[in-house]
């Protein structure tokens, strides 16, 4: 019982975690852009929300947000960290991106999960996990009106793929489920990781001179 | 009776003045960029009940624009409108301006209305008044490939949010919901009054060096 | 019977090309762009998805590429064929072309007929018939960082708008759907085949100064 209270709250404390490192990342992409306080708010419950939502909505399912004010606090706190600590921003670049590579993973299993939850095939959950992890960043760069940086940078979503195909695979194999969720996890993490580590990407398609028929 | 039908007629002829100001908004955005009739059209509509309709899909609800054409004709009107009198279209730039303000101010209520109606809780109203108020127009600069406007010009989101803010005070202290309606809807447009006539806006983000980690 | 069957095939036949088709032009606009692979996938997904997506989140259904794995499978088979055969797209050109208005055809009908069977009015069916067809293209547009295309060049559109008006006119003339869908389907390839051989498309809105007041 005692662990069950402990996975449980490791498991909430990665999440705000998670949270709170993909607001920052929202937020600084607006600040980037001199964006005010509202379109960094904006622009940061987009990253922290978005990919959830857009899952959510699919599913049939009310938006999670809508269930608890947690995530819309934690950006605001977000936002009230980098207006106050924008000094410091840079220095701390590691610290975010390890909260986000841990925000990632957790969100990739929460979306597999919670489409599991709600009756739907392996190859669905697996999209909906990509969704989760990888769909905020994308909202984010439309807001912003920049080309979304995980189409063409180092390996962000393929992280929340292997990472899901591992959850399937042990699943699959009848593993216990909190087996299952540490290995997934740590797949995913150990994947961004490498992948920012060594400038892993995916190859680049070549361009073709686009007749722009459609 | 007599009066309630009469406030009910006053809302009716708000909601078609804003829609009418938020579809005109559209196209002739659409129009600084030379789309033809229907690319100005589909900015107008967006505008129009972009905010609404995403409040609609995450209340779990079928979309307001679905139930009566009326949305879809007054976006066809708009457009005759751009179209015939597109020369004094300037010169009308200030009617458009009150029409608009008059619009956010009670698409907001609508937004706030329709949300507790859902059984949500009053954050979540409040985030959907604004959804309802300002999303269309962030939908338009999306379209537009524009940088949203929103989050950089004077305060207009935030208008929203402290007329919502106000009928949830009003709504706390048990005011009759007339009162509540009429306050929060003279705050709303006051504020966005003021903070076009006095250049108001909120302080921008420090703009740090993105390292794009992310 | 067997004709029916044989109707049904000719349907899924289509409808398979017709996904392809679409698949293929988010790819090409993502390698024209110069996006990796995954990047290309999710141009593909978008266009071959997003219309129908949209369309069945505001008509409260799941979405139907989430019933069967064919659209994602068909997707990941146009991204191989544009990785594999780059040299030859250009020359393919024409048969791209031609599936694509295949698909834009079907996927207009498809749109109507799901809207009725919701029950919606026969204006929701059209404008979701355009949504079907149309939407996905502009989401590639967006994700692309793009102006939406069919905002300003031939008619696109409005050839499902079209296709969809012929459809309501002959249901409500009490024609057998065969012959409804068979016309709906001629009329909106025929507008669509004009159109780009006369290059016809809509008059340009006059650009007016942009006073940028909302």
């Amino acid at each position: 019982m005692a662990e069950e209270i402990s996975v449980s709250t490791v498991q909430q404390v990665i999440e705000f975690l998670g949270t709170f490192a993909f607001a920052i990342s929202g937020i600084r992409h607006a600040a980037a852009k001199h964006f005010d306080w509202f379109g960094g708010y904006v622009c940061g419950i987009a990253v922290a929300i978005g990919g959830g939502t857009i899952r959510d909505v699919m599913l049939g399912a009310i938006p999670f947000w809508m269930t608890t004010p947690v995530y819309m606090i934690c950006t605001a706190m977000a936002l009230l960290v980098v207006i106050v600590f924008s000094k410091y921003m840079e220095r701390l670049s590691n610290t975010w991106f390890v909260f986000d590579t841990l925000g990632l993973a957790l969100f990739t299993i929460a979306g597999i999960q919670k489409s599991l939850d709600y009756s739907q095939p392996f190859w669905v959950a697996i999209t909906m996990g990509c969704i989760t992890g990888a769909a905020g960043g994308v909202i984010r760069d439309i807001l912003l009106n920049n080309e979304p940086v995980i189409f063409r940078k180092e390996i962000y979503a393929m992280a929340c793929f292997l990472g899901g195909s591992v959850y399937w695979l042990l699943a699959y194999l009848s593993m216990p489920v909190e087996i299952t969720v540490i290995v997934s996890f740590t797949v995913t993490c150990l994947i961004r990781f490498l992948a920012v580590k060594y400038h892993l990407s995916l190859p680049v398609l070549k361009g073709i001179d686009n007749d722009d028929s459609k």
